[in-house]
């Protein structure tokens, strides 16, 4: 043992999903948008100031921070931007979860949560969703250190309705609820109506899925103005300059786009719904996903061995080595093409199987 | 108060330097460069691909982290890559300074280090520099949790010697030392040549300064493949995808075009140097600057006040007020035009003192 290494945190990092550099793979497995971000960040890009990358970026992020408010009617007071809804989320671990008591979360959920909490020491309990993978609002109701779930879930893309979020609300005023709607743009009504009437309620959402801006890292949180200062407090005592230049410029590009973004989301919705139809009709079963992927197990066939056999055709879905979700493949929507060759391959397996 | 208050974090966060929307503004209060990043940036920026954006960027930022590793001559095992020095050092402070004992840094010195600190409850203890503002390295030759300084010093511009670095490591080789080397580039011998002897030394390097990319937020550590593997781990913990596309594409341009970096801090250091005489001539005192800026004082003028008669004509410094640097003023290096106007308004407010 060298001598400083007792002075390491030792962690268990999360795994991401991967990103391979293989050319023309499908690449169904960490949720992206097929479609390319709004046609004006191509314009804007081609006329950013390469002399404007000699300064520091806006510490406060003032014109992204003032677009997305504007996008939902809030007060820039009430809007906190990083980079991604990853680091997002991780200030907001670090600020609203002091407490001696655990914090809250389902035990099938996005695989982040806990990586956070023993990152930062923060104690957790896990609530399991029933059978049909769905959060019983109950299990939220005794005494805890704060509470995070997405909505709708991940991986399993079930959602609960805005009165399930108002009761949990209301059994937790003590504590901060943080809803990570990551997903929310694909066909569930967003916890952001509910902010001015809740203020321990924080939500989380992100450019990376409905707004196709992954490689830009651009997440946001909106709450009453005390959250968000309170976020921005601990932010500037991390680093005070997380969002560059181009991701500023771009980002506000992007999220003034509206016409564009719905139009974006309702084409995922659609090619989602048929892709729902071909599953079901080779035998699989999901819970009824709103988001931009399917949770899918086949009562007859092993989920490792068809994420084996996509793969060596050149299609990448997500497996997750998981009790209780270890049969089921997290496939993500891309374009119509790219789910009927999915729907093929898969058939091929099949029919390999049964020869 | 409100009943969730008790769960928040309280943190005084950090104050960095203005970053002023006014045009035609000389900024000389945040240590920029006054040129523009590489020539190939623009090159660049104009062929980034918008399509690539919708996929998340590599979370092991490979291109980058190779070609820093290349132009140092190190592997890449000894590499890691964040969203600026901050956010590297704010990662290496969670990652290597857990400790009952504290960690120990200068008095005066990057005024982040005590911010993180009580972030993340770190106990700290600080040295006070000597009269001539220089580090005693019998100071930190105690028991302790970590060291880190900056070198050359900030906001003094202090360097010291690798043979003193080498002091300092021998005497703590039960702990990681980490050395900051935002402004070595301008005339400093880097720590970079020590990695492969100290296993417990960790060199952080900006692109911020040297390299005129702040505004792409860049930064980087190198130290033994133990020391990054363990940074990489909490890094994975927080959030896996921190560098964003065009940072990864536009950096690994900056650094591959070494001759215009060479010219670029070679020009500084020209400007840094005439504009000592300057000041020397009217009177100023400072400690010998090996930085992109000057920490200057007058014995006759305040220094609160001449901030404020620059300020009042367009130009920026910067003056902390904090005990024993009170009455210095920090001012960036800028072009030679920008430097010159510094010093023909510091002559005219001289000349109205006298009047």
């Amino acid at each position: 043992m060298r001598p400083w290494e007792d002075k390491i945190r030792k962690v268990t990092p999360y795994v991401p999903g991967e990103q391979p550099k293989i050319k023309d793979i499908i690449k169904l497995n960490t949720n992206e948008n097929p479609y390319p971000p709004a046609p004006g960040v191509a314009k804007k890009l081609a006329n950013l100031d390469v002399n404007a990358f000699t300064k520091y970026p806006d510490p406060n992020v003032s014109d992204l921070v003032n677009a997305i408010a504007s996008f939902y009617g809030l007060d820039a007071s009430q809007v906190f931007v990083g980079v991604g809804s990853d680091d997002v989320i991780a200030q907001s671990f670090m600020t609203f979860f002091n407490s001696d008591k655990p914090i809250m979360f389902p035990d099938i959920t996005y695989s982040f949560y806990d990586v956070w909490a023993k990152l930062f020491n923060i104690p957790y309990e896990t609530k399991p969703l029933n059978d049909s993978f769905e959060i019983c609002a109950s299990d939220y109701y005794g005494e805890n250190g704060g509470i995070i779930f997405p909505n709708p879930n991940a991986p399993t893309g079930v959602a609960v309705s805005l009165s399930f979020i108002e009761d949990i609300l209301k059994h937790n005023k003590d504590v901060i609820v943080i809803i990570d709607e990551a997903y929310v743009d694909f066909g569930t009504k967003s916890a952001m109506s509910l902010i001015n009437h809740y203020d321990n309620l924080l939500v989380v959402q992100t450019f990376s899925k409905s707004r196709s801006a992954a490689g830009l890292r651009i997440g946001y949180a909106c709450g009453n103005p005390e959250l968000i200062a309170a976020l921005n407090a601990v932010k500037q005592s991390y680093n005070s300059y997380t969002m560059n230049y181009p991701s500023i410029v771009l980002g506000v590009e992007i999220v003034n786009d509206r016409p564009y973004f719905e139009k974006c989301c309702k084409q995922v919705v659609d090619t989602r719904e048929k892709t729902k139809e071909a599953l079901s009709e080779l035998g699989f079963t999901f819970p009824d996903s709103k988001t931009n992927f399917i949770f899918a197990t086949h009562p007859k066939y092993d989920a490792k061995e068809i994420f084996e056999y996509l793969r060596n055709n050149n299609i990448i879905v997500r497996h997750f080595n998981a009790p209780r979700i270890d049969n089921y493949l997290r496939i993500s929507i891309g374009t119509d093409a790219q789910m009927n060759r999915l729907i093929d391959v898969i058939k091929e397996y099949i029919s390999k199987k049964k020869a």
